[in-house]
């Protein structure tokens, strides 16, 4: 619908290419008080000073004397109180209207709230019609409600606050990687590698009359990444930590809340790796610092979740971050299932993938915590597995971490270095 | 060629997925040493101690008594010297073995080098046959001659301090974003928007023989996102300031080092701005900061390219960090042109798009410094840019930055937010 025309320029040195394009000018008060976030000025920032804030009304209530507006601007799930004179009134101050609003901010005299506005001015900057608004005051609305009006949804507490938190938990990844000494890659969106099997796969190709059928744009046939590894290892081979985390792409024909055509991934690779300890330490440490950031830069917003989409969650959060992660090997857990009394609808004999019903008693088992299992056998992993060289029962040294409440969070395996191993699996 | 098996997982509340694989073990010494980076041994971490360092041989000098190698993993453009005795020497420690090395860290006798690794143990953990390895010690190959090894070219310095510059830039992108308030969103790289008109985009589609060419995988066509503005426009009317900063891909049919098929772009929008001031601000920030992080963070990789591929860039980068950047309206950048001698190609009337060569000027006539354009031609700028409502030189309220050496770097306008004037331009 909206055509923009752009030009796209490399920065010399760093290839990044930036753009920005930002919006909207409306009438506002001329005034040079301070511009404050929702989130400033509820953590009490420029107490006792003029200053204006911008958000959407998220409630209205008019008094004889006074106005009660509840004004939001994403920057927290809380909203900030203003309070003004009647004479501030306007019948376009509806809830969801955008408005700006200056004066002073001061300690509320209400427990509730630490901080409110007592207003000199509220301007509304864009109107609502609130008969049309899909969403109405103080009603609770479902998922699948909202789910109906992707463009309104963020507008709700719920959807927010995913973004919040989401924003947040990137932030946190990243910060985890490169205090660990871990460069980051961006690994190439469009190409010709396969790494997982054909078949799930989304092809790529010029859309347009421009462009011939017969001919491939890139020369060879390209794709959308099911995973960055194959770019990652080479460049382990003189960066020893790297890693990935962007898009990733998988053609699966599914519904399921565990399948998305699309969705991020971080990948990471180590060289000089000398056990799977390596690599449970930087599993674990993701897991621990991402979660730790999200309580402490979201609180509010985890609080919702845990008060009304998943109740009781945060307890089993607090207990997982309380206790060291189990590290059991894939034949201990299979001893473990086998002696355990409940009826499984899938076979448990060794050799066996574990299934969703075995991950969930095997975590539950080890106390409802994050498991690590270990050495799985030979057959059930990829050919670049580590063989562990062992017998009877033959492993190869690969690693997946079973989460409560998700089942398999990550997955990894040392690399076989050794050429006449590869090549004879190969073979095979 | 690699086939793994892998199954992706929702994190409960964020959404993303994480997935760790890591790699390759090898026979090294079991040692209790402190393992450093090269990085963090030339920062003089552990001066005096027994440390294990691990890394690829960018020389070896074998003398009667002693033998020197200069050890990289990566983290520094800077190698580290290693010092052993002659009975450390070994056949197999060529140039671009992989070795791990125990021993003391101590001041160098050098003044050259601040450190040097006194070796009690030097482990070939990878070796490499010097005939068949395609770069050679101490000699420079050509770009064109680097580009043909994807495999192996981050094993150059030029390579490696690119992606050390990208990976710092990247967090520098991020940095200034979150300090200032802007959430990150993950807009959607398969969409069925298109942003920017016809012709330029990639179509996608499952490949395989389980999909029928007739019916669309998500019920409509869809394409790779040529921007995510439309999907942050949607944000920003909940969320007062947002951005995203990821892949970004463009069907364009061209070889020139300014189109690539795939690139990163940063988007960003503002809600409740009130005149281009509050997107040149941010455009200015973003590129000083990310300008400043990098230098103070890749001091050597910067150097190296200011040395060899773009000589004198350093003092022009260092110049345009100490001034400001200068605000042109479009009407007054004609006047430049016009009034200067210079012979364009290109005409210069008042209503023109600017070309390169008027953009070249434009930067050397202001001091060869960072420009920003606004209030261009109401003609030349897409329907939703803020009509200025002047004359007779009709304008619109759109920016660009123009940058020594790159051109545009950035581009950005107000959007028209009324009503009846958007209504009234769909309909011309």
């Amino acid at each position: 619908m909206f055509q923009t025309v752009t030009k796209t320029l490399l920065v010399s040195s760093s290839s990044l290419v930036y753009r920005s394009i930002c919006q909207s000018l409306r009438h506002y008060c001329n005034q040079s008080s301070t511009k404050l976030r929702v989130s400033e000025a509820l953590a009490g920032a420029e107490l006792g000073k003029n200053v204006r804030v911008q958000g959407w009304v998220r409630s209205v209530r008019p008094q004889k004397k006074n106005i009660f507006l509840h004004v939001n601007d994403g920057s927290s799930l809380q909203s900030l109180q203003v309070v003004g004179g009647a004479e501030l009134s306007d019948p376009l101050l509806t809830f969801g209207s955008a408005v700006e609003v200056t004066g002073t901010l001061r300690k509320s005299p209400h427990p509730q709230q630490p901080v409110e506005l007592g207003a000199d001015q509220i301007h509304v900057v864009g109107e609502c019609n609130s008969v049309d608004f899909p969403f109405k005051i103080k009603e609770r609305h479902s998922l699948e409600y909202i789910r109906q009006l992707p463009h309104l949804r963020c507008r709700t507490n719920v959807f927010s606050s995913l973004l919040r938190v989401r924003s947040e938990a990137t932030t946190a990844v990243h910060s985890y990687f490169k205090s660990n000494g871990f460069l980051q890659i961006h690994t190439p969106t469009i190409t010709s590698n396969d790494c997982e099997g054909a078949g799930e796969l989304f092809q790529v190709e010029p859309s347009g009359p421009d462009f011939e059928e017969e001919v491939n744009f890139f020369s060879v046939p390209a794709f959308l990444t099911v995973s960055g590894q194959l770019h990652l290892e080479v460049m382990s081979g003189s960066f020893s930590r790297v890693y990935t985390f962007g898009p990733t792409f998988r053609a699966e024909n599914s519904q399921s809340r565990r399948h998305l055509a699309e969705f991020f991934m971080v990948e990471a690779e180590i060289s000089f790796t000398q056990s799977l300890e390596d690599l449970t330490k930087v599993m674990e440490g993701m897991f621990r610092s991402t979660t730790e950031h999200v309580l402490a830069h979201c609180a509010d917003d985890v609080g919702l979740f845990h008060k009304h989409v998943t109740p009781g969650h945060r307890d089993r959060v607090d207990a997982m971050l309380k206790q060291s992660f189990p590290v059991i090997t894939y034949s201990e857990a299979i001893d473990i299932l086998n002696r355990s009394s409940e009826n499984f609808t899938f076979p448990t004999d060794w050799g066996c993938d574990l299934k969703t019903e075995h991950e969930k008693y095997l975590v539950k088992h080890c106390g409802d915590v994050p498991v690590f299992i270990t050495d799985y056998p030979y057959d059930l992993k990829p050919f670049y597995a580590r063989d562990n060289q062992d017998q009877p029962k033959h492993t190869a040294a690969a690693v997946d971490l079973l989460v409560p409440g998700v089942g398999e969070l990550c997955g990894g395996s040392l690399r076989e270095e050794r050429l006449s191993l590869l090549k004879a699996r190969l073979e095979e």
